[in-house]
């Protein structure tokens, strides 16, 4: 239980200021290095095909290639009339046709003559350009042009402009969006190869708990952590089972963790950090859960534990967060959902920093990376984050005013208005 | 038909460059008027409960109210020892008890003894503080404490502190997210008044259009909008209902308008424009839809048409798209989506403009309100947005690297890199 070893205090240090060094913070690895551990552990998820409906949020697993040239014609981006381009004074055409899209031209149009056409329909023969109606005066047989100029080219989209078949319309590695699935219809690509969504259990661990539509007796809390975190894992794409609660018994444990590992990954919340009921490591060790990290210098946070489960071919990712919710929170935001990101395919999976100026100063004083919450703001000059309030890592109130947590490394200073600072958006 | 007659061109002015001027411009409307238009017609849709498990996205209809206090009692925020605060050199103290959470304690505690206390338990009679694991020496059935300075109320969350019974956790308007699920859960709001998600019926018109899974013959085109849309419609939380291609026929556009009048909202794409078959508005006047506006200065996405059906208890609001993917696009995001996010009971429905410095040149000319793809960059001096090459409002492949719209009033002018611009965030 190598975790549990390293939690003995190694310098017991007295004294009015010095506190006991105790192996915590010794060996707690940096956000990076957590961070550098869950992109070795979690391999992309398997390519699957879903229907195009489905694939909106999803990663393209392979390059789409188009199976026709986009546009397939030259099509008029107008309603107007499809001309020979010349130069010259206003003048009036005899008026051939009218070609409404999805009806192919008849005859070819010269020099004196043209031909009706909405957007979207297909050039007739001898055209190079359409004139638009709101620049024609139409009278039936005829049609007087009102430009002088008319360029060749002009109001026409040539085939195969947009891409041509065979070509890739959206590299693999690209997030699905409406735009996206936009393209891969023009391209007729409607099984679209993703990576497949996380499945992913969460269980709330402590006999101090009880569920949400309970009144808590004495020394009772409900558990905000259990469906907080299942909200998380389904905004994060990925399909969520909430087992629900789980005393601290290591019979309830086994059974609770052992149904958990039929998912692609395993939260649970509680149960991580020194204290005497904290069985949670022991349990994921005896079940074959291989400690790949306990303790993370991050504040709130600190205790997150993980692991992974099985070899490459199914590897569970596994993670203990903090019972506190803030800490839970804190914990998902920075690695589980950096995590799900990798397994879902994102090459940007690590948690996007930004930067905003301090609208409000900002008393920092920590020996690990602080997260603070804050209110983001956009302004004509940019933007801007405000600390907001709060009374530590217990205050899930507080932090639900927040759209963004400030991020501070190690070291003890009092930041001002304007100051840039780093930010991670929730 | 007051749509069409506005389309008839008022001044017809020839020359080498004066164009004809039309209806269209001196009509249509700007998209701040647009917006407003939005605003009035659609109201927050009804108030359902929903289980807090389904409550994630959903805007809060009503003030969520605790019914208890929270924490709900005194708590410990760390495992350690719950002591008397005190001054003074290091001591050893006598243990009386293990107080894990979910218990409660049993004994009180005076200046000579401590109880050994897990995070989230509740605090002993007698105790005011609580001294880390970390800072302490156990000896089991003393302890040792290592920190000389002991503050009242040290590690100790008290009752209340986060919110109070009958205190207002969350307030009607906010939306709920995972943080917001975790203290719903907290106060004992599981089933959670929201604004109902919209239903939506797309139909994509036009008598060139394929489905995405056929290959189209001469002259036609694939239905990219459909699927576009349909996604769009279900990332901005609302229910959709692809319904399909629908011939430019007034019999087959009836009977599929009459169907999509069923839903909330209907969004047509095509059969806006100024066409011979642009039968969209006139089939939607027949239906009783009444026209709000028809035509926005905006480029691309300008002939955008508004109406609505029905009176104040079930008032239907109706879009009709440009045919033009891209038009399409910039429809939905700056009118389409605003519409929803209204329906949706969010306050700040309407989209929302964010300021980003220039990564690039970008040449301007357009008497319209003008959207430029761009790709927004987050770097450590702030928000670059680099204008992205494209070939006009036919050019989606374009679109899809884009993660930002441009936003630039009517004018001809070049902005030089560094130049801070309007952005709004697709």
């Amino acid at each position: 239980m190598a975790a549990w070893k390293r939690c003995v205090p190694r310098a017991l240090l007295f004294g009015n200021t010095v506190r006991f060094h105790t192996g915590w913070l010794l060996d707690m690895i940096s956000l990076a290095e957590a961070l550098r551990c869950i992109g070795e552990t979690i391999r992309p998820a398997p390519i699957i095909e879903t229907p195009l409906a489905d694939a909106c949020g999803r990663v393209l697993a392979r390059d789409a290639l188009s199976d026709i040239d986009s546009p397939p014609y030259d099509k008029s981006l107008v309603d107007g009339y499809a001309v020979v381009a010349q130069s010259g004074a206003a003048r009036t055409l005899r008026v051939l046709e009218e070609i409404t899209a999805g009806r192919l031209p008849r005859v070819a149009v010269d020099t004196g003559s043209a031909s009706r056409i909405m957007t979207g329909a297909a050039i007739p023969r001898g055209a190079d350009a359409v004139v638009m109606k709101e620049d024609t005066e139409d009278h039936g047989q005829t049609v007087r042009i009102g430009t002088s100029h008319i360029l060749p080219g002009q109001n026409i989209l040539c085939r195969a402009t947009s891409f041509a078949a065979g070509q890739t319309v959206v590299a693999a590695g690209r997030t699905i969006r409406p735009l996206e699935v936009g393209i891969l219809a023009e391209a007729g690509v409607t099984r679209v190869p993703v990576h497949a969504a996380a499945d992913v259990s969460i269980i709330a661990t402590g006999n101090e708990l009880v569920a949400a539509d309970t009144a808590p007796g004495p020394g009772r809390l409900r558990n905000s952590n259990g469906p907080m975190l299942t909200s998380a894992v389904r905004a994060a794409g990925a399909v969520a089972h909430d087992l629900g609660i789980v005393r601290d018994t290591m019979s309830e444990l086994r059974e609770a963790v052992a149904r958990g590992l039929r998912s692609d990954f395993l939260i649970l919340s509680g149960g991580v950090s020194v204290g005497v009921l904290d069985l949670v490591p022991r349990v994921l060790s005896e079940l074959g859960v291989r400690e790949i990290f306990h303790g993370v210098r991050i504040k709130p946070g600190k205790p997150v534990w993980f692991g992974r489960h099985g070899e490459s071919d199914r590897r569970i990712g596994v993670f203990g967060l903090p019972g506190n919710p803030v800490s839970s929170f804190v914990g998902f935001e920075l690695l589980v959902r950096a995590a799900l990101a990798r397994f879902h395919g994102h090459h940007d999976w690590q948690p996007t920093m930004a930067s905003a100026c301090l609208a409000g100063p900002l008393d920092h004083h920590a020996r690990r990376d602080a997260f603070y919450p804050a209110r983001l703001r956009d302004s004509a000059d940019g933007r801007t984050a405000e600390p907001l309030p709060w009374r530590g890592s217990a205050d899930l109130a507080a932090l639900t005013h927040a759209n963004a947590l400030i991020h501070v490394p190690p070291g003890n200073e009092t930041f001002s208005d304007g100051h840039r600072v780093d930010i991670v958006i929730i």
